[in-house]
């Protein structure tokens, strides 16, 4: 056996190429990807580049053509003002207030189930958080209040999430739509279809027992 | 308020066009992201698109076409034969026979790091599998013999992972080589550098102390 150490290193890794260095690097910046399961999608990519990473590549590139924010709301679509907000069929009167374009989307599913409100949405792009240094102006509240003047525009319905940010920035809303003519709403607290009891906190049990209602 | 139900419903829905719904499809065939997961690395991508989005894309484009599979060993590299297999500063004597690429770009980041044998590579690509239907033909073990009888190689170093699948495979490569001049190993079985005892399974404890090494 030859002893390795006869020999002089090599001369760069055997890992990748810079080529593929450089996309490892980029996929861990996305969300729920690491260093370690970047570097396993990279392969996965490289090993099915016809049948996947030419796709993506392209996919990627279309929308980057395509997407843009509408300047209405703040959804992310191929149109602006994006097809919620220039759908006729919807109902202009009410307003749902959502963190994030991942909420109207959720909402959205929501929707389709046929279950949810058909309303067109607000998207703020955040919560009030004074500690990282975002404050009303960071978030698309006072557009909020320009809509909420409109005279066809007769509820907000703040659907944030609830957290403690979440909650700190429906009040702040709240508070800022005082002059305006609506009825100011919230999502209802209780139990989620399907939950079982044995495994809900005891703040979301009160909640839900507070807000019983008659069969 | 209005009754949602006097509207009709919304023509299609808003989650997002066509081009992201693609996007994020494509995405969830990612090793690591699911359809939820997806769908917030494809809102990630959109929202950074200048910083993220594009400069993926291109990286993807880019190893599309520079990247392809060494005809001798089967790593994943900008060249064919790769650098690993074309370097002359390795120890083309010995050849490590590997599982997948993965595994080979682990040892080559332990060759980094100082302490692996800065030799040649095989990867198999899979093991045996007879209830997945993947016999020796489906892996690189043919052509892993035919270089076994270069005059040039003395080592064989089969470094499977110690899963049953791997052992298997292993012990089928050893048959095979039988009649080639080559010594034969295999990676040492032991305590992990860093593990502790107590997390430890029996297996490993008592292959580390039949394999104690004196002071």
């Amino acid at each position: 056996m030859n002893d390795p150490r006869d020999l002089q290193p090599a001369a760069r890794s055997a890992e990748p190429g810079q080529e593929i260095e450089r996309l490892i690097q980029l996929l861990a910046r996305l969300p729920g990807l690491g260093p370690r399961s970047a570097r396993r999608a990279a392969l996965h990519l490289v090993k099915r580049k016809d049948a996947l990473m030419v796709p993506l590549a392209g996919a990627m590139a279309e929308a980057v053509e395509a997407v843009g924010i509408c300047s209405t709301c703040g959804n992310i679509d191929t149109s602006d003002p994006c097809h919620v907000c220039s759908d006729p069929r919807r109902d202009h009167s009410m307003i749902i207030v959502v963190e994030d374009v991942s909420d109207l989307w959720a909402l959205e599913r929501a929707n389709d189930a046929g279950g949810s409100m058909n309303a067109l949405y607000h998207v703020l792009g955040g919560t009030l958080s004074p500690l990282d240094g975002i404050g009303p102006d960071d978030l698309s509240i006072p557009a909020l209040v320009d809509r909420a003047q409109d005279d066809a525009v007769s509820e907000i319905i703040i659907a944030v999430n609830a957290t403690v940010e979440g909650q700190t920035t429906a009040h702040f809303i709240t508070d800022r739509l005082e002059g305006a003519d609506v009825a100011i709403s919230r999502l209802a607290h209780g139990v989620p279809v399907g939950g079982e009891l044995d495994y809900l906190d005891e703040g979301t049990l009160s909640a839900a027992l507070r807000a019983r209602t008659k069969l």
